[in-house]
């Protein structure tokens, strides 16, 4: 290769992954997590503890996160002679999240965890996501499966599982698909028998179980799903049991395999370091589980986890999408090709070639990129802070912060996936044929993200939840509180003369989601449910726009009050890009929802099987 | 694995590739294929003949192509002591690629061809790129580089090069791109050189050569774009060079080398059983070339080939788009899971699970899935039908049908690998968690068709290429010819009850286009041409939206004619598919464009570098 190519590729591979300026700007600025500190349960904490925490974890990301990614990727997670073989930075990574308090972090400090705000939490998962989002889902879903036994689980459970998953030296699984059923949970056969010692003997296959075995713990908590024989039938007659991999005795060490056994890895797209498991439950003896929380109560007990998962794989696309954003932008400042268009429409070839950024193409992809990326982040902050506040607030407030939360979720977990892969695939386009080429991370990162879209439920699946549950319940509350959050946003950004005109063109757009909304559930009121359904994936698509754009008009607002009271020309420039992307965003996104809302409202029903099974497909 | 999983994958892998008989509607019924038979040239041929050669291909597909698919994935093209290793198949490929006459498939019978119709051949070129899309390349850019020498080389120039390409003997390579120009190809530096013998010294480096080298052909012929010394600067000193890898005798047997060195093969996100290499001329010594066609004419001449090569890499985005919609059909057909809401919006559990081709989500992906693919085959037929009449009709016709092909090439490039790439992601999503497994074929489409809006001019150029040249070429003369095909698909279309509020709509968009053209020229005509031009891939997305909405339209007429005009059961069945496919793009697709007409019209200026060199990005 000549000098010139690898030259290139030694940019490339220097651009950063994360931008912490942004990061703490929407932290301290946007979201004030300062005001976190003032509730007795954060009270240890401060701003710059805050900051300490996130810069450690960049440091760890640059040292023993980011060069990995692509080895990861390379050595991908495999089978062998009944093993899950994984790449060994695998155990560096338990190791630390482990040390530094990262699996525990947002558990009280009665279970061990350190009482860390969500917010701090997902920014750190941020961070380590856009520099190896593959290596980061072991301690993650340590965490989540802990997360679930010290919040149902009694206190014996507590003491038995989860020390160890805390420290990082076990690791942790959620097990709910099942070959036949997939994504319908109410369909799950593993069967859970009880023992005279109070436990229960499980039976059944499991798939797609992330981080579901490996060399580098000594043990393996299983969050499994499984109905107890005379169940009901459906999702009412699922109950919830971790199920080690070893036994154990009371000091906590392995005594003898618990029979869950190994079956194979699925071989993937991206997220390869990522090892995917299906796992065989009593298979080859009595596999025993311990109740966790209330019999038949496992899918709501679940459904906790399944929540902060969401938040979790939502803000690995924000994470994908950022780091490929920035890779991209490194990219197009330093790579000369072409001349601009001239006022007459001529370009002047005795010139120079600019930089690519020059191009107007280029960048409407790169602040593309910018807005999905940053809008995405935004949004997951925002859940997190209202995760925090629904947990720290007087009653009534919890309770709106909780709606909100449940309101936005499936809208937090589907944008930065769906967009993000969209944003990703700009970024490959910057580069041209480089893009496509295995010397740059971007084909790595179109890979990755495409998971994000299935994960914890598809955007199917999420959008059903949106429309169907999360938009009506409470008789449209949660909705209501949405509004009124808007409102406050707008009625900020309408103080700014600058941008009082946007603020003014979100609202009509808010306006125009609540009347189709209106629209839509008379369908429902007429009781065609169905067909009120059958688009929800289109709805998703439209309402996550207003959504975003609300975050886009919020952290201009900010960024305009620190220009007025006064910020240093660098900090000036900082503050006026963001304005200048929610521009963009406004102009280049939200205007699509008036073509969207054509097709939420158009007389047409083509998806739905009519009556005479005519199949038109 | 278990046998359930098992058996899901042989089924999947059992699902047909392409759709014979939508192909074979298209080419008979709406584009009547038989009419070209009457024309002097193609007389030879009949419709019964056209099919016998699009079955013959498709038995070569099934035998030689798609089994090998995934084979040349997991086994890629690479670089080793000086060579590319392909996989052996391509050995097959370009073997019965020469002996069935499909590399000079179009030439006429002068030049050692079967004087087919574009039509057929493109035809043929969808079946085969949808069994395997990175095979074909091989034969592909063989049959481009040889018809450039046929069109522009002398006699001597023709007897020396194609024969032996035409039979598969030798390969073929156009090589534009150089590592410090990318797109940009006023700035290649590769020179010329002239010799006492009349050939030219070529030295300088080509990246992203497609099929440059590997050990299954005797030898290659590289058409290389150079300047001669003493060229003026710019586009308008290139020259077009026919450079082969060896030097040969009179007998067309090698004899020594020409020092075109293999420096390495790119590796890459998807095709990659299709070497893309970096070739060295004249490094290591004297490198001969032939001047092709005129002295500094080198750019033009090779546009015929890069213009036929945009509708090939349209078309290889057809292909793939098909292969995967018809793969996740076939999975969503036999995939039961979860059960239908019922209109009290309630699922009986105690029912068994349906398939999932029974939800409107999976229904809506699929129809989506279907009318991408579709009609992004159906605009690449109707684009080698304009070729072939400005072929064969009179002057005034020819001029019609070439400025047609003109204006609809950049968006039959684009289409299909934009949109080609959001439909596979679809079909990937209906197999769910199984789609990002490499145990199925889609997670493959989704990483091949990455690469189509980046072959032959990326999207940004090929927008560029649409909006500042073909829109107003000659005056809008295209445009017009173009406005008068909607115009007559409108009127046969209204004919039909059932389709009179479909050509309405069509009316009122079409007109929409027409309008927003008018009013974005004016800011051309003001004078500031980077901003008409800057929002070039957008107008893209605009025009391209009405462009594949009149195909659908186009088909929908002609399948109600057929029914109306007595078709059996089936027939009508199918008939009736392709009208509800229509109103689908209508509904999900055409209507967006109200957003995107907003965005193309919107007063903000964004991605213009502003004067005081303010970057806000």
């Amino acid at each position: 290769m000549s000098f010139f190519f690898l030259n290139l590729v030694k940019n490339i591979v220097m651009a950063d992954y994360v931008d912490m300026k942004t990061l703490k700007f929407l932290l301290k600025e946007v979201y004030d997590a300062n005001k976190l500190t003032k509730y007795d349960k954060f009270k240890e904490y401060d701003v710059e503890s805050f900051e300490m925490l996130l810069d450690s974890t960049k440091s760890f990301s640059d040292k023993f996160l980011k060069p990995f990614y692509k080895e990861m990727d390379t050595n991908p997670a495999h089978y062998k002679n009944g093993k899950i073989i994984v790449h060994p930075s695998v155990e560096k990574v338990m190791r630390n999240a482990g040390e530094n308090g990262s699996i525990g972090s947002i558990f009280s400090y009665d279970d061990g965890g350190m009482q860390l705000p969500l917010l701090i939490h997902q920014a750190n998962g941020f961070i380590a996501g856009a520099a190896n989002n593959g290596a980061i889902g072991y301690p993650g879903l340590t965490s989540g499966a802990a997360h679930l036994i010290v919040t149902f689980g009694n206190d014996e459970l507590k003491k038995r599982f989860t020390p160890k998953m805390i420290s990082g030296d076990w690791g942790g699984t959620m097990c709910l698909t099942e070959p036949q059923a997939g994504s319908s949970l109410s369909d799950i056969i593993t069967s859970a028998k009880k023992l005279s010692d109070g436990s229960y003997s499980i039976k059944g296959d499991k798939i797609f179980i992330s981080g579901g075995d490996h060399d580098y713990c000594d043990n393996f908590v299983h969050l499994v799903l499984a109905r107890i024989d005379g169940a009901p039938k459906g999702t009412k007659g699922i109950s919830l049991f971790a199920v080690p991999k070893n036994n154990i005795d009371e000091n906590h060490n392995v005594t003898d395999s618990n029979n869950v056994t190994t079956i194979g890895d699925f071989q993937k797209l991206g997220e390869k370091g990522f090892c995917t498991t299906h796992l065989a439950f009593g298979e080859k003896g009595v596999c025993k589980g311990w109740l966790v929380g209330t019999e038949n109560k496992g899918l709501s007990h679940m459904f906790q986890m399944m929540n902060s998962a969401r938040i979790d794989v939502g803000m690995k696309g924000a994470s994908l999408s950022t780091a490929a954003y920035l890779s991209s932008l490194e990219y197009a400042k330093e790579r000369p090709q072409g001349r601009r268009i001239s006022s007459s429409g001529n370009k002047n070839i005795e010139s120079d070639q600019v930089n690519i950024i020059e191009h107007p193409d280029v960048r409407r992809m790169l602040l593309f990129q910018e807005c999905i990326s940053q809008g995405s982040l935004a949004l997951l902050l925002q859940c997190s802070l209202y995760y925090d506040l629904s947990k720290v607030e007087s009653d009534e407030k919890k309770e709106k912060y909780h709606d909100l939360l449940e309101i936005l979720t499936p809208i937090a977990k589907t944008y930065p996936a769906e967009k993000g892969l969209e944003s990703i695939s700009n970024g490959l386009q910057v580069l041209g044929g480089y893009g496509f080429c295995t010397d740059y991370d971007l084909e790595q990162y179109y890979r990755d993200i495409r998971i994000m879209s299935i994960y914890e439920g598809t955007t199917g699946i999420q959008s059903l939840d949106l429309m169907g549950r999360k938009i009506i319940m409470k008789n449209g509350e949660s909705f209501k509180f949405l509004i009124n959050e808007f409102k406050e946003t707008i009625e900020k950004a309408s103080t700014y003369e600058e941008l009082k005109p946007y603020a003014n063109t979100f609202k009509n757009y808010s306006k125009d989601l609540s009347d189709t909304i209106m629209e839509l559930i008379q369908i429902a009121i007429k009781g065609d449910h169905e067909r009120y359904i059958s688009d929800a994936t289109i709805f998703m698509e439209y309402m996550s726009n207003v959504v975003i754009a609300w975050q886009w008009l919020k952290i201009s607002a900010c960024a305009k009050e620190k220009i007025i009271n006064g910020a240093d020309d660098h900090l000036t420039s900082f503050y006026e890009k963001k304005i200048h992307a929610m521009k963009f965003y406004f102009k280049y996104e939200l205007t699509r929802n008036k073509g969207i809302k054509e097709i939420l409202l158009h007389p047409d029903s083509l998806t739905i099987p009519n009556k005479e099974k005519k199949i038109f497909i």
